[in-house]
């Protein structure tokens, strides 16, 4: 006898917990579709050359690696094995890897499936991905992103349409006061151009990576560490407190960038995106320019965003995005900018069961259990459970004539609205006998009286 | 550069072939409510002790294995590892398995939720597994598998339940004439006893498992070799005979088994399924008892189905399932009789697809893309866009200001049925100019207009 028990940081949904998943997931579904994004899919696993490589030595370490099918070991020479290591060993009996993320499963499809698709592309995607990340809260091995990207074409309105888009996901979930926060890689490029130390921008990138979990100063001690001047990293924390009011700075920001063609660009970007809001409102959302959100991924080149929770949630970033410019290159087609946005479905559950923002979900869909009172009347109750079926009602019979009280019970706890009894004198009578189990109203009905009811309720 | 190929036996599906499986899965997702079951999902992986040495050798050769995170040669004594097989190395650095059916992860899920669940447990499960088997048209090594279940109740009227579901989810596909077969393992085990060879159960079940691929002459050829006398084969095809007409021959059945008193029962239960669809007639399906259906499934204990195509239509099964007794107990739980049933998605689809069933699906949900007429107007197109989709309108603007031709040649590709065209005059005389890209009309509207338009077709 073996006790049960599942793999680290994985789970078992149940209804109730699946209900609720899919009240947002569905919401996602409908925004992606409303905003013109069509669904693909992908394997859940790919050739190891497709993702290896592709997610930085972290990323790397984190990829479940499946084994070889049948004698992975034949095509290795057994004597060499003994002097490997592991990471030696991993290449020659690992020939698939489990989905890291969307995105670069995405960027396969595009080039291979080039002469079958339009550009601009759009695609929406909603699948599982495995990361062998130590669990913790609201962070597990298997989890689901909800992605969307258009491909090819550098069009400034599709930042402008994604930051529509995260705002309406929200406003359709009522989760007020959420915090867009946009940024563009061109300015922190153009810090690097204008204090001439261009070799110094993953150093940037990294350190300023950390704002949301160093305090400043810790930030600024680590910048001097990687060899930033003190002058220049406090003109960077003075850029980003400028740029928190772009409406009201804008011109300063101009002038500070105004030496670097990129960093000229990249407030130029900003302004265009800042302009449409000034006279469009965001319904639920706040959008803030922070020259400080520099976003961990490489492959980003443009507008970056990062979406955390209403002020008074502490909860790391609901959503994220960016334009990249070259995603596609690594798999042989040149010129195609891209920009996409992910959801991740498990902060949000967190932060709507939170904040109770949940809408009344069932945890069984049943509407009525019809109670079973001895094989005499097994066949009426199939036929009736199958007629109220036909008309759309959910509809369970209990398959044993065990006691009144034990089919109540199993009634009770699953939940289910209501019971119907059909016995003896319901039969003899032609009539059906249904019970309230929110109110504990019974009443006897006709056919039509209780298809009525059932429907209408 | 690397030229992107998929990993053998798997796929991406685009969003034709994504809606096309969409109908398919939600028309058997409502019929699995309607019929009383409830969502749960399980890991795509589990703990490898979980799933192996539940599926017999052909199927453990079909798991995918998942190499332990990190060194996973850390607990392994190297020196050992050169002497080591690969079926002896493989238990050591292998702790996760991918899932290969949705059947023992359930048993899994209702012995460790044993205290949360209610009995009897009604779920359904839309899942993917992964089997290593060799590619081939309809069969993939990721693929979509249905499943429902009821655990806890012995009771027969599930028997017909399952059948009416398999008749009710064929009938929302418009798919007449498929084959439900039906039989009893208590039959096979019945014959075994009446000809006193108990020991020869497994080769019967496996030898006529292979009546739907091999000509009879040839499974009779097979038993013989397997130790059967010819005047035993000779009664068991005599008896499959009988069966495939039960209403005519009941009377003959049953006196052939009337010495086993499993054999009674068999009958018993299978006159008790046969009376009710004599006097309910299925929809569009076709009930036929089959002695000789065996199922190559070692843990079905009861009544087992198989539902093959219409007559007409040369593919394997469609779906099956069956009655298990002994399931949960491998995890512990005694006294758990089990029932459930199985769709595979691929070979609906390829039959659907086949019979032209498919209803006129969209390879492309935007109901009208906006014309880009330059930058002058592209704030009023994310404006216009954003007021559609408040309305529930599939929105999307082409996001540069190309060429007309390649603009319409965008819309066409995607078989948009509308195109939007707002420029300078439609801004200066506050109207829309909306395109019908199927009849070619084009209309001047008002916003109200245009708004009722695209709602209502």
């Amino acid at each position: 006898m073996q006790k049960p028990i599942l793999p680290k940081g994985t789970r078992d949904f149940n209804s109730e917990e699946l209900y609720k998943r899919n009240y947002i997931i569905n919401i996602i579904k409908d925004n992606f579709l409303r905003f013109g994004f069509n669904p693909i899919e992908t394997p859940s696993f790919e050739r190891s050359e497709t993702l290896l490589g592709k997610y930085g030595q972290e990323g790397e370490r984190l990829i479940f690696k499946i084994l070889k099918s049948g004698d992975f070991l034949k095509d290795s020479n057994v004597d060499e094995i003994k002097e490997l290591k592991y990471s030696d060993l991993s290449p020659k009996i690992v020939d698939k890897v489990l989905r890291y993320d969307l995105t670069v499963p995405f960027a396969r499809y595009v080039v291979q499936n080039q002469n079958n698709i339009t550009i601009p592309f759009k695609r929406y995607q909603i699948q599982n991905v495995w990361r062998a990340d130590r669990p913790q809260k609201g962070r597990f091995r298997e989890f689901l992103q909800c992605d969307a990207d258009v491909i090819g074409s550098k069009s400034l309105m599709q930042e402008i349409d994604f930051i529509s888009l995260f705002d309406s996901v929200f406003s359709d979930l009522k989760l007020s006061g959420c915090q867009i926060k946009i940024n563009t890689r061109k300015l922190l490029i153009a810090i690097c151009d204008i204090f001439d130390c261009q070799d110094k921008f993953t150093a940037l990138t990294n350190q300023l990576d950390k704002l949301d979990k160093l305090d400043n100063e810790v930030v600024k001690a680590n910048l001097i560490k990687a060899g930033f001047k003190q002058n220049v990293v406090n003109s960077i924390f003075d850029v980003i407190d400028l740029s928190k009011n772009f409406t009201d700075n804008s011109e300063l920001l101009k002038s500070y960038f105004k030496s670097s063609e990129i960093g000229t660009e990249g407030i130029s970007d900003i302004e265009y995106i800042f302009k449409y809001f000034s006279k469009n409102n965001l319904i639920k959302s706040e959008l803030i320019f922070d020259i400080g959100l520099a976003r961990g991924i490489d492959y980003y080149t443009g507008v970056i965003f990062e979406v955390t929770p209403p002020k008074n949630i502490s909860m790391g970033s609901l959503a994220g995005g960016g334009r990249y410019d070259d995603l596609t290159e690594i798999f042989g087609l040149k010129n195609m900018s891209g920009i996409g946005i992910s959801f991740g479905l498990d902060r949000l559950f967190l932060i709507i069961e939170e904040l109770n923002l949940f809408p009344e979900t069932p945890i069984n869909s049943v509407k009525v259990l019809i109670l079973n009172f001895g094989n005499d009347f097994s066949y009426d109750l199939i036929q009736i459970a199958n007629s109220l079926r036909k008309s759309n009602i959910n509809t369970e019979f209990y398959p044993d004539s065990v006691s009144l009280k034990k089919q109540l019970n199993y009634a009770n706890k699953n939940m289910i609205p209501y019971v119907l009894f059909y016995g003896e004198e319901e039969k003899e009578n032609l009539y059906f006998n249904l019970k309230d189990m929110i109110s504990g109203n019974q009443q006897k009905l006709s056919k039509d009286q209780l298809l009525k009811v059932l429907v209408e309720n």
